[in-house]
């Protein structure tokens, strides 16, 4: 059986689609035949993750349910969420699937654990922010994590939902000031800590990819890691370890 | 049953993912949930479809078909696949599926017809210009369709065989100069009909939308009125009248 990796997609399609993009632009190939086969499910009707952590609006899990038992009845052999708040479901999402699934906050964990980064500013929703996907793991490793303000993290949650509605120009308003107003103090890692926000910021991330550390391509790079060494190491090192 | 468009990709995966990416950007919506709905096959170990076409390679058909099955299997309800040279086997994939599937031959010609140019030159593979996917049905509706020279069009093969090796520069240094000699001759209209030329030709294309007809943003935008205005339309259209 050839193996295929299944995206669950969706939250958003955007980010979805630069998953997509990451996974080939970061495959070595020298004609079709050569990528790595996906299967992408990206059924956007799942109800809003922020709005169910945060303000108990309806439950996304059923529906994220659905697309993964889609993926995995199509025959995938391993599945990737470019979501970083849908990972507070991660666990549930697990249960369901007798398939590794790579999750996000370990890629983009490991990415920052393994270079030595010991301080980082968080960018992510509301909801990653509040559920603390990131700050726990980080901290058990001992990396400090700047995450702002509730009124700066209100403009960041606006700007994602601008880029989600289409408005880039007003997304990428709402959250230079808050860059800009922590790289005047020194801080010189961002983490990238929801789909959309590399979208958002693409022009500065290309400028100075070290600054910004992107768990998208963690998590693309993990997949491609799965693909070609396989489901072993993959477990070993994912799963059991946890990188604390 | 909600409607979930299915897209048989792969051939190449960049023309996939941008395939993709114009469908989120011709949707209007205000959030995630107001995309499209669509899975995405791309298992792009699929035989060469020009090999097979001028060489006698091993046939592409049973990976088409396979790809296909599973789309119709994980229940999508109509098919787009954003490759022009597998157009070739358009009516032995058809046979397949009881489902509608969108030409993006189709697409663009009527693109052409109903925006009354009357000439085009053509930029595809050599199988494509071979089989006349296109000259056959622009000639049903009087349009005059400009083919590259053998020379030419070896060139042309060739950056898109570039393209798809991650080389974009030597893939846009083979196919400028066949342009622009074209252009001083007064063509002012270019049919990219190869779903990696909106790739290669991003920055002029962008430059001059008019100039240049985009079959995958013709395709996308026919699965986009299929979604929005339903099975009925779209088979009138499509498929009884066939654009001649």
């Amino acid at each position: 059986m050839k193996k295929i990796l299944g995206m669950l997609g969706g939250m958003g399609p955007g980010a979805t689609a630069d998953a997509f993009y990451k996974l080939i632009n970061n495959t070595k190939a020298s004609k079709d035949q050569e990528h790595i086969p996906v299967i992408i499910v990206s059924i956007p009707d799942i109800p809003d993750r922020t709005e169910n952590i945060i303000y108990d609006g309806p439950s996304p899990l059923p529906a994220m349910i659905n697309s993964l038992k889609l993926l995995e009845n199509a025959g995938v052999s391993c599945i990737v969420m470019p979501c970083n708040t849908a990972h507070y479901w991660y666990e549930d999402l697990m249960k369901e699937v007798k398939i590794p699934f790579i999750s996000i906050i370990d890629a983009a964990c490991k990415n920052i654990i393994s270079n030595k980064i010991r301080k980082v500013a968080l960018l992510a929703t509301t909801a990653t922010i509040r559920t603390k996907l990131y700050q726990e793991k980080l901290s058990l490793n001992n990396v400090e994590c700047i995450v702002p303000d509730e009124i700066n993290q209100y403009k960041i949650m606006q700007s994602i939902i601008a880029y989600k509605a289409g408005d880039i120009d007003k997304a990428k308003e709402l959250i230079y000031p808050y860059i800009n107003m922590l790289k005047s103090d020194g801080v010189n890692k961002f983490v990238m800590g929801c789909t959309e926000i590399p979208l958002i910021l693409d022009e500065v991330v290309n400028c100075s990819p070290d600054e910004f550390i992107d768990a998208t391509e963690a998590l693309i790079k993990e997949a491609i890691d799965w693909y070609n060494f396989g489901d072993e190491r993959f477990e070993k090192e994912m799963i059991n370890e946890n990188y604390q």
